[in-house]
């Protein structure tokens, strides 16, 4: 018998990774809580199982991509007890918590559990722009490095189960907030009759290179010295954030997305710390506890 | 008499605009509100005023750089009498209005106006990464090339003299919720002990190739159709974004850059348009004038 690769879950993501095994050459086994989105691998070559039971009877890995942590449980705990000696590869987007929590759930159940975040839309899947971190068992991610190379350039990011979300909730943080800021400036201009895709093209290249930005930004913050010369002062960066939310106002553009960052700038002028670098408004988020 | 190029205001900004010019061999005059800025450029050859009327005391071009708009108007109002027939590069931040008012004071009083907005920090002035944007008047922008050249590449965005600003301000809201968004990320993960600059070196990276995504969300907007395939729905984000918080809670970090995002998500999703993309957060944001 041939060793079967195993997928739960089909969404846009799930068929990715599915659909880049069966393209890798594997005998592939794929479930889906609905039934048409299987329909679609089957037509490439995959076994389509009615039930998750069906679906793991095999002794090959499972990868999960479900909808959120609580579904994971939902369809692996009935199935719990046919998963004893096996490897879970979990995808699916969870809280750190919540990936730690699993790990605990497997260890508990015999199950060696690799979790992942894929840092990547599903087209991007077995492109090398494709990221994937992963975290927990070192085992896991050494034997199927054959699978993960299918998808994208892997990351292991230690023992800590937790890790690999972590990494990914942090990366996302930047990448939705640059995406509100972007709609943001859109909808500036926009009021101005400039047409979005015009301002893209500014905005890209020039976002672009403020990302060389960020590495000072972080040795500033792990030096613990916001004194430095060369950085941007608090001071600066209100009267500049101050002078962006007049213009906003001007163009009639809501400033929801804007106005928080202008808030945090504040509140630490308002500590005394106006002269010291912008780099300080991690200062003003960060864990307290 | 040679024509001398003139820069009001040194900050820093308005010394590397200088330092570019002396460089660039051209006869410099400098005035500075405060005198200690024009020493170290005198130490490079350029003649430092005493006052602003020394300063515009001959027929080259003006370049004005000072901390806003009211200075602008604090150090050339009360010499307002020299300038008929001459041009001035006003490279202050100033909202788009703040630039048309004074376009109109100048034309008013016959000052050819050049408005200008500078995309780079002080240390980029002069390569070729330093994006400067123009409008007001064309004839002054052709005029004034090789001045120009020496600062970085110009784009000439209309004789509407709002226009520079406008964009800059759009432009700037993209770099600072990005990098309040980096920030925050940088605390999440600091709170389990990781190194901000380890963490820049795979956000720098994730960001760039996720300003890739940009092109994309302006299409749909100018489009007015977000139901488009491919495009991530609302619904998809706010669960991410729900995810994101619950992450940002349990690493003890402040939501407050981030919650406003899920929020304007959670209005379109209340309006209706849970299964549209990602790209109708524009349509809260935009003006309903």
């Amino acid at each position: 018998m041939t060793t079967s690769t195993t997928f739960l879950g089909l969404g846009a993501m799930g068929s990715a990774l599915a659909t880049a095994a069966i393209a890798g050459g594997r005998p592939t086994v794929v479930w889906n809580r609905t039934a048409h989105r299987a329909e679609a691998l089957a037509g490439r070559g995959a076994t389509v199982a009615a039930t998750v039971a069906e679906a793991i009877a095999g002794d090959g890995v499972i990868v999960v991509c479900l909808f959120d942590h609580e579904s994971v449980h939902g369809v692996l705990d009935p199935v719990a007890a046919g998963l004893p000696g096996r490897t879970v590869i979990n995808l699916t987007t969870t809280t750190p918590n919540e990936s730690r929590d699993f790990a605990t759930w497997a260890a508990e159940r015999g199950v060696t559990l690799l979790d992942g975040a894929i840092m990547a839309v599903p087209e991007m899947i077995g492109s090398p722009g494709s990221a994937i971190l992963y975290s927990g068992s070192p085992t896991a991610f050494a034997q199927h490095r054959a699978l993960r190379d299918l998808w994208g350039t892997s990351s292991f990011l230690g023992t800590d189960a937790g890790m690999a979300s972590l990494h990914d909730m942090a990366m996302l943080a930047g990448m939705y907030t640059m995406f509100a800021g972007f709609l943001h400036g859109a909808a500036m201009v926009g009021a101005a009759g400039v047409p979005a895709a015009e301002f893209a093209q500014r905005q890209a290249p020039f976002l672009a290179a403020m990302v060389g930005q960020l590495a000072g930004l972080a040795a500033t913050i792990d030096a613990k010295d916001y004194t430095g010369d060369g950085q941007q002062s608090l001071r600066f960066t209100e009267t500049a954030l101050a002078t962006l939310l007049r213009a906003t106002d001007e163009q009639g553009v809501d400033p929801v997305v804007l106005e928080p960052v202008h808030d945090v700038v504040r509140r630490q002028i308002a500590a005394g710390h106006g002269e010291d670098g912008t780099a300080r408004i991690f200062e003003e988020l960060r864990s307290t506890r």
